[in-house]
């Protein structure tokens, strides 16, 4: 039984806390992928993208070396305007690899990405967090190591994410440094590094130089770093910089598009998504054109739009149903893909933020997504991390263990002797096979309430949100953090000292 | 472009309130099914269904006519019990419509329950009602009048239901009669039937005669009758009577299981399908024994237990899983399926509620289910229905309009000449194809708040449950009941006050 190894893993010893080590470090799905379209909506869009890229093409702004990259693998270069003749990125896109590993510093956690993998990170980029004590609030650098310990701590989440919140205590030019220790320090799972420039990306390099030693590098992918396309077909200069650096230490780069729909990319489904895969494909190109062979993963955070108000909307329909097309785009290219977990606009850990988050987790799942960011802690928008929505979307991530399980069917579980033992009328509580199954029958919820209502009262009558406000709480209590060599930290700790002090504190 | 109907309903008319009439009858799916299991384990499945039935059996109580039913129609009969041999049933099953008509009052309202698709009725048989403001209390026939008219007002449920909530302030051996004129009176949607005993699923039958005419029984389905197994492998007497008096009428019969595993079936999940196929596949092919070609459709309502309490769990991965299968096992009987919606455990209408219910009416979206009981109000597992959760659910049904609607691939919706207007590092927003297509391009929520952080805390910092109860009440206050002719009206309400004056009141 395939799913046997995630399954016991889960019921024997991956409850959230200090036994996390015994969690499989990342999900292999036994379920199909959702395929949505045919192969002719299929081919069309993928006809579009062509035409885009051919026709249209991507304007890069402030980074010359790049186009002149572009310029010698044939594309049609007039000043920032690169266009790419059909078929050019296609057959640059041959050498990614469909399947890598991002070694993490404990070797279990290693994760695989791509094919039938899924990893789970939690989310990236929140200016604010929120808990209901005391409301929205900056983030600090606090708040980044809170989140760090308690994604080490449930088994949940396989990757430790980067950026999870932007520590704004720290200035702006060297909480990068801060956040990498922390990931590197408090975590022993995988990371991501910086993007927001060059030497920011290289600082993250260097880092993972230390941890792991210099030559680990060439050879093992230890980073990844999340590279934002500045959509509508543009790429900025500070960008292709950055995917430049992570390509040619051998690193990971994830190419993200980020196009709500009627603002980045037209209001339209299948011509957004066109456009995300064009885009995409072109930065994924571009760590190929640097050296080929380097891992690249394939971003989508395509979502739609209030029409009347221009605000984003997260966890409708359509980007759920685009999800899953960007999802067989990207395996006709093989490319790992990486999707968005819990998205909601929701300013509290809600029905609405509930909704929408399972909306499009679920989409992520079925689409086929290998690396889903933003699995964990999403509100606002993006805006803020939330304590209570990161326990509960953690939870809701355990279920996507179970639920990427699949259902097997073999001897045991079609339970026949069980009816011939039971027969009709009578219960199934005590027969053999359910004492021989029940242990790892059905997936268990930390956040869900099933008791009687009466019971229920009885303990309060608690919703969602009070439960998770506990359970966060005791995540970080009982947070014990993993073992490094005193040698590496000192030397972690030098390098940091010594950038911190070769600069002024920069704040904007 | 075939989903042009429902989105076009959608945005043009059909909001919640008065205009109704100009939303779809019901939806016509355009995405693909998920089909979850292989061949291999389909097959698997079946067998175990065909053992099942043939080495195990059924019990049937307390009533003798069925069981000379199926001693005549070849089954091995010894007493109650009856096992039914290999491919017997199979055969039997033939007749059962793969598609049909229900027809509401509104010939405009009319459904069609099968094949590609799908119709969404609210929750069935909770006994308590909730809101906020007076909390969880035993519900009255003024409960249930609220819910058919806000079932009515709603374009987002095709279906008026039946018993939407027990109205305990009416005699149990009167309130069908109360609750049938309800459905017929404040909504002129299709309906169910009562199903507790044969004499009240005779007079629901009865009252049809009245409003739709004698003779439309004979060649139209004017009712529904959902008819519950006592699982496992058991048909109580009333059930059994029930069933053959709705088929005798040419009337539809919705076969349910209701399994919950480790208690009523086993707690792997392959063979609680197995017997939940063979439970339903039994009382569908007793319809047909009565009168072949009688519509039925093939009920599902597996979920998976607490297994420490005991307690049932609603939204969990294991009966999603098990609904996308069970939808592939009935379109290879050729069966219209029944799924549950909007379940949950929760008791309140928050974030555990909405996730559940998220997963539990994607699972039934996605595998294909044609009747979609519970898509609206349900809550602490069933027993109570919620009032703000109504509406919460109506607007998730609404989203899966959008959903089913799929992802449409066309000149226009690929937007080549919206990229070449539009060009690199501009936005979309006052493009030709954005003011071409905004109006039908993106699902509104009733329900979300997609507003910035400042802007819903100037409008009150509102959680999800605040708004819904906004929204309900407006949908009340906005009610206008549907015209009836005074003679038809007068008819229905002469037959109810002779059956009302015939017997004693009855409270148990």
């Amino acid at each position: 039984m395939k799913n046997r190894r995630s399954r016991n893993s889960r019921r024997k010893g991956a409850k959230e806390g200090n036994d996390a080590p015994k969690a499989p470090a990342y999900i292999k799905r036994q379920i199909p992928f959702y395929e949505l379209l045919s192969e002719e909506g299929l081919v069309q869009i993928e006809q579009t993208t062509d035409r885009i890229l051919a026709e249209v093409g991507l304007d890069f702004r402030g980074d010359d070396e790049t186009v002149e990259l572009w310029t010698k693998a044939g594309a049609e270069v007039d000043g920032e305007r690169v266009k790419f003749p059909k078929g050019m990125l296609r057959e640059i896109l041959t050498t990614v690899p469909e399947e890598f590993t991002q070694h993490a510093r404990n070797p279990e956690k290693s994760v695989q990405i791509g094919g039938n993998n899924v990893v789970m990170a939690p989310c990236y980029g929140s200016p604010f967090v929120m808990d209901p004590d005391e409301g929205r609030r900056y983030a600090t650098i606090k708040d980044f190591e809170n989140f760090v310990k308690m994604t080490y701590s449930t088994p949940w989440l396989h990757h430790s994410g980067g950026t999870i919140c932007e520590p704004v205590d720290v200035p702006v030019n060297k909480r990068h440094l801060d956040m990498i220790y922390t990931h590197m320090r408090y975590s022993d799972k995988a990371f991501m590094g910086s993007i927001t420039t060059q030497e920011r990306a290289e600082d993250s390099i260097e880092l993972c130089k230390v941890l792991f030693g210099q030559e680990r590098l060439e050879k093992d992918c230890v980073i990844l770093g999340n590279v934002n396309v500045n959509s509508p077909l543009v790429w900025d200069g500070e960008a292709t910089k950055v995917i430049r650096t992570y390509a040619a230490a051998n690193q990971a780069c994830v190419i993200v598009p980020f196009i709500l729909g009627g603002a980045m990319g037209p209001v339209t489904n299948a011509g957004a998504i066109a456009q995300s895969i064009g885009e995409a494909m072109v930065g994924c190109a571009l760590t190929q054109l640097v050296r080929p062979g380097a891992p690249a993963i394939l971003g989508n955070f395509l979502s739609s739009t209030a029409l009347r108000s221009g605000s984003p909307t997260f966890g409708t329909p359509e980007p759920a149903l685009g999800s899953m097309v960007i999802g067989q785009l990207s395996r006709r290219l093989k490319i790992p893909l990486r999707c968005s977990g819990s998205f909601t606009t929701s300013k509290l850990p809600d029905a609405q933020a509930a909704r929408e988050s399972t909306m499009s987790m679920l989409a992520a799942v079925q689409c086929g997504a290998n690396f889903i960011l933003h699995s964990a802690g999403f509100l606002d928008s993006l805006l803020s991390m939330s304590y209570e929505k990161f326990v509960m979307d953690t939870d809701f991530c355990s279920a996507m263990h179970t639920y990427l399980g699949g259902l097997p069917v073999d001897e045991n579980s079609l339970a026949m002797d069980a009816f011939k033992e039971v027969g009709p009328g009578n219960h199934f509580f005590g027969s053999a096979h359910t004492l021989a199954n029940y242990k790892t029958a059905y997936w268990e919820s930390n956040i869900a309430d099933n008791d009687s209502y009466e019971q229920w009262v009885e303990n309060g009558s608690l919703d969602a949100q009070s439960r998770a406000k506990s359970r966060w709480k005791k995540l970080l209590e009982e947070y014990q953090k993993p073992e490094m060599d005193e040698a590496t930290d000192e030397a972690l700790q030098e390098y940091i000292t010594k950038k911190k002090q070769a600069s002024e504190d920069a704040w904007y």
